[in-house]
């Protein structure tokens, strides 16, 4: 059933790049566009640039940093590094709101359960894992068989290598990659602004442009108490970037949509978006009354409230695409047009045709128990981070009992170390904003399936709150010993426990276990055969290469300094710290434009025409919040933070007409260290100065 | 640490066979007591001989029964064959009370979900089993590693052979056989008599001798819709039995505990005993409230109320001999007397001394969470074959995506066709009496684990009987279609099932599991490891061979048919026809001395004198039920039904002075069948006549 592709079609895709719209593109290291930068910039792209940026790229959670000086130091955003700052702050020391300088490598402050990662190596395992398919297996069973031959691949390599090993599905399951990664578990804050100036302007001015944030933090990472060798690490560019160089960024996309069909862009717009939508929008609600409770609820909520925020905002910029009937008709013409040339070939027919009408079928299938796969397997239901410690020890122990192939994949025991420390890592936890959440959570749980057995026991004829604060307030879950009971205990301790919120994750598995199975069966497995033959279809057809969706490994992605052209107006390739204080002074100094203390006192010594954010045509998406912002030489010109509402729809049309990520710029990280933060040393550290 | 023995031992036991007590012993068929029988009645007992009874017994359910005709036609107990008996019943057809006589093979009834077993072969795996614990494992570990090893043989085996195949444990773990036997499921009811006849006396007689009871019935076996070929039966014997006849009997002994600790004996006094006596003395008052009811509802409690009429009993006796200071006394002397033994030579006190304190504190263990074990696992909490066909079908879901060697041990693969089987059997459930079973043992879960999470999800604050009810009404398990879509739907199936029987079995499942796995490893292995080194240690002093207790595996035992001595009083070693009438007639033909009709009509006609029960000295056991009791030429003399009441505590201590086995005798069942019920034809297959 399946066509292979394999090894042969992977050197194909090195050949024949030729990107399909303007400076589109999130590329493989392995499949990058040589030929494009010949071509459009006359550029030579190297295997030794090609590795050393690699080298120089940071895995940061689920987003991007780089390596800025040979001991170790890593730049990223301070939205990436938040989570972090967050868990180093306390009611008496609130990091988020005073930002923090480590004058002496013996004040930068550990940062519980984060872990960078530094990818080594790719490598090709598409046959390995194609090859495990029997010809005539449903697409269910392929998908377990190739699951396996995965599980056996990662095993393998991480054994081999003694690095993580994750196989990567690229072209929804066209081609698979095995990523090896060195894993770094001591990572330390070196540097973090205000929150004030990091995210000036707020979820007001996210995801727009002209912007003024200094959305950066440094942080450095340890081994064996001492800091890093950092041989591959991006030198600082010596010149600001000018309008028409080329760039390029190196990070982390999360996802994007462009291959989907149009069975799954409607499937997003009519059941997924509205609902994800509507949850944000009653969260973030519920979040600010939280917060109006006095500014210690305030700090703690802030973490949680800025990624609804930002998803929130993200997500109707990407429903908006959606929602725009010229470009979903265009991607219904292009999907037809594509279709029509297959049915006149009746080889190509014959493989190919039905794999749109199957992922359409399958979407139909997916939104009866869309909700039940949120709210159940998603945790919709059950928002505390508590009940995520209770299902990853519920689960961890009934996972490690079977072998690796037949686990559920997040458990697989190249991810066991990771988790393990997770789950022993010392993070703060509120608990009166826990029961809020869960309470919120509980509320929508019972509005939608307050028939279910489950949910029924789980009330007892209670109020949301009364259940969620006995959850909460009964949980031991909190007492790290407890947590490394459980992981020590294995499946009978976590049986024979008395603990509420581990009573109700073993009591919700079944469901959420059958729900994930069912949709895994159903949906997925048909997205992915019938999405490789999609992929597979438009490579014969097109002649010509495109890179593969999103899917959070690193990318490179090139483009142009650039501004835009929007409502008939110029807007300018960059911002200056001029640009800041007058925004500022406009709205009196006011929330979201408040500037924090350090720089109203540094205003006099600051040159105000120093840039501070810049945009360029480089393809971004989520995910790679922090990724390095490079010239040809490699250099270190700004860390993307964002990008523009124009960017939003990129997640399934590209097009680079007003499409903008957007920067830090290099000079301005430089001007603030020097001028507001006084920060010599971290200075001297990046621009390599004794 | 575990001391080996494998097949050099075995050979051991063949050899140096010297009873220690009478004529006790439930013989295994591959370490016979030959020396025994020759040395005591200069009976030669031959290969062919043993071969030829081993392959006309069968293993009925959990009890015994034999080929008596060369056309499949198999005799056993009445109350062994009652189950089945009662699901060819109906409210208009009560084949309890009437009887049940096919006159043609046409008129056969197919009992449903009835399996019959025959053993084909035994061989000894010890060597196989026990080379999988790898030196310094610890008990649990060891007993993981062994039940791997004894997968793998079963599934080997079964493949090789197309047999059922199963290791059996004996002496508690010091030897390991591979039992294969061909297995049977279109089974057919032949011949019932009426229960008043089979259970004359009722409760009240049980375990007791002088007897009266017609205990039979016969089913056919047929494959092909065809009868088939028994060539291994067992010829009538032509003259009835004499006092001092040389017989023997042939079945599956449940369970004996002859050769447990001291200790042991006193966890089943003060923990084990106490609370099952207590469970089943309510459990009988209310079904015999339940049968009040009416008629009808007499008939759908009879089976379970002579179930547990005939435990109670059972376990009372057991326990009489628990509580007999003159008996534990000497257990606790011969114990220690044989520490004493092997404290005397260091290298057996090294490897054994400690075996006894072992099991002693893992007796001690047990007990807090015994009933949590017996609620949960034990399933004492959830008292209704629905929640038994929930778990059932939850768990063989659950298990069958495990590799054979990591499942529990009744889901192995061998285990597979007869558990599907009897999911799909057709079998009467009556709801009302389901409902009031379920309320009972939910109240008793109440009360002891009221305030267990699950305990509380599952009551919801209502009463048990409301609880009860509504699980019952609402499962759809007794539909067959229902039961086979989960067999066929998988987890997923079972998973995100609706039905409330299911959400049960899935509810109290981790609990269960838990216990379980808390019982295997703090107990059971425990016991398993240092029992293997109490028999070895018993052995290695004694010099000579006892038999292992028994495992529900066929057994041989041998004896003479002889009365007995009570209270000064001789008691005989048959009954008579006589006797049967005179003690109705002495009752007022009042029950549970009633007669039914056909013995009333038939009276003139049948010869008083012709013998009815007899008893023997034959070791025997629950289980042993239905096992043919044979003379020198393996020639039917009779089908062993009970033990005498000072047989009971024999399940500890054997003596041949008052313990007896209770035998219907072969001329009272042709007597009975000739005149009573006028089964001619029957009759003429069994005596072989045309």
């Amino acid at each position: 059933m399946i066509y292979r592709f394999g090894k042969r079609f992977a050197l194909l895709a090195l050949v024949l790049v030729l990107p399909l719209f303007g400076d589109e593109g999130l590329w493989l290291f392995n499949a990058p566009p040589v030929q494009a930068l010949k071509t459009k910039y006359k550029f030579d792209l190297t295997d030794e640039w090609l590795r050393h940026v690699q080298l120089a790229s940071v895995h940061f959670g689920g987003a991007s940093g780089s390596f800025v000086s040979p001991n170790g130091l890593v730049m990223t955003n301070h939205h990436v590094g938040q989570g972090a700052i967050q868990n180093l702050s306390t009611k008496d020391r609130n990091l988020m709101e005073t930002g923090f300088y480590a004058r002496t490598r013996a004040e930068e402050l550990k940062a519980p359960g984060l872990e960078l990662r530094v990818l080594q190596n790719i490598e090709d395992v598409t046959a390995r894992v194609l090859e495990a398919e029997t010809p005539g297996l449903a697409p269910a069973q392929a998908a377990e068989a190739r699951n396996k031959a995965i599980a056996a691949v990662e095993k393998e390599a991480s054994e081999k290598t003694g690095l993580r090993a994750t196989v990567v599905n690229l072209y929804s399951g066209m081609m698979y990659h095995l990523y090896t990664y060195k894993v770094y578990s001591d990572v330390r804050l070196v540097f973090a602004p205000e929150s004030a100036i990091a995210f000036f302007g707020g979820d007001q001015d996210n995801f727009t442009y002209p912007r003024y944030d200094l959305d950066i933090c440094l942080f450095r990472i340890y081994e064996d108490d001492q800091p890093i060798a950092s041989n591959h690490y991006l030198k600082w560019s010596p010149t600001p970037v000018k309008e028409g160089d080329l760039v390029f960024a190196s990070g982390h996309p999360g996802s994007t949509g462009r291959l989907l069909t149009y069975a799954q862009l409607e499937f997003l717009r009519d059941v997924a978006y509205p609902w994800t939508i509507a949850n944000y929008e009653r969260r973030r609600g519920l979040l600010k009354d939280f917060s109006r409770r006095g500014p210690e609820a305030a700090r703690q909520a802030q973490g949680t409230l800025f990624g609804i925020e930002n998803s929130l905002k993200a997500i109707t910029g990407y429903q908006s695409g959606l929602l725009d009937k010229a470009l979903m008709d265009k991607k219904l013409k292009d999907e037809e047009a594509l279709r029509e040339d297959i049915r006149g070939n009746p080889e190509l027919a014959a493989v190919y045709d039905k794999a749109w009408d199957e992922i359409a079928a399958a979407e139909k299938a997916y939104a009866p128990f869309y909700k039940l796969h949120r709210f159940f397997e998603g945790g919709a239901g059950f928002t505390t981070s508590y009940f995520g410690t209770a299902r990853t020890l519920v689960r961890l122990a009934a996972e490690r009992t079977k072998p690796d192939a037949e686990r559920l994949r997040e458990y697989r025991e190249s991810a066991i170390p990771g988790l393990t420390r997770r789950m022993q890592a010392v993070t703060p936890v509120y608990d009166e904003l826990e029961i809020f959440n869960l309470t919120d959570s509980l509320i929508q749980l019972q509005k939608e399936f307050g028939t279910m057995a489950e949910v029924r026991w789980l009330f007892t004829g209670r109020l949301a709150e009364d259940v969620a604060r006995e959850l909460v307030a009964g949980t031991k879950l909190k007492d790290p010993a407890v947590r490394k009971n459980y992981l020590d205990g294995g499946l009978e301790t976590v049986q024979l426990s008395d603990d509420p919120m581990i009573k109700l994750a073993l009591l919700v598995d079944p469901v959420s276990r059958g729900i994930r199975r069912k949709y895994e069966r159903e949906v997925e497995s048909i997205e992915t055969t019938n999405g490789a033959l999609v992929a597979q279809a438009l490579f014969k057809l097109m002649g010509s290469a495109v890179p593969p969706d999103a899917t959070g490994t690193l990318r490179l992605s090139f483009g142009t300094v650039r501004g835009y052209v929007e409502n008939g107006r110029k807007i300018p390739f960059f911002t200056a710290f001029q640009g800041l204080y007058d925004l500022s002074a406009k709205h009196g100094n006011r929330d979201p434009y408040v500037l924090p203390p350090s720089f109203l006192a540094a205003k006099a010594a600051v040159r105000q025409a120093t840039p501070l954010n810049f945009v360029s045509t480089c393809d971004s998406i989520g995910g790679n919040s922090g990724s390095p912002v490079i010239n040809r030489r490699a250099e270190f010109c700004g860390v993307l933070f964002d990008g523009n509402i124009q960017s939003l729809p990129a997640r399934f049309v590209y097009s680079d007409a007003q499409n903008r990520s957007v920067m830090v710029h290099a000079q301005g990280i430089i001007e603030a260290l020097t001028k507001v933060y006084k920060a010599q040393p971290l200075v001297d550290e990046i621009l390599g100065k004794k």
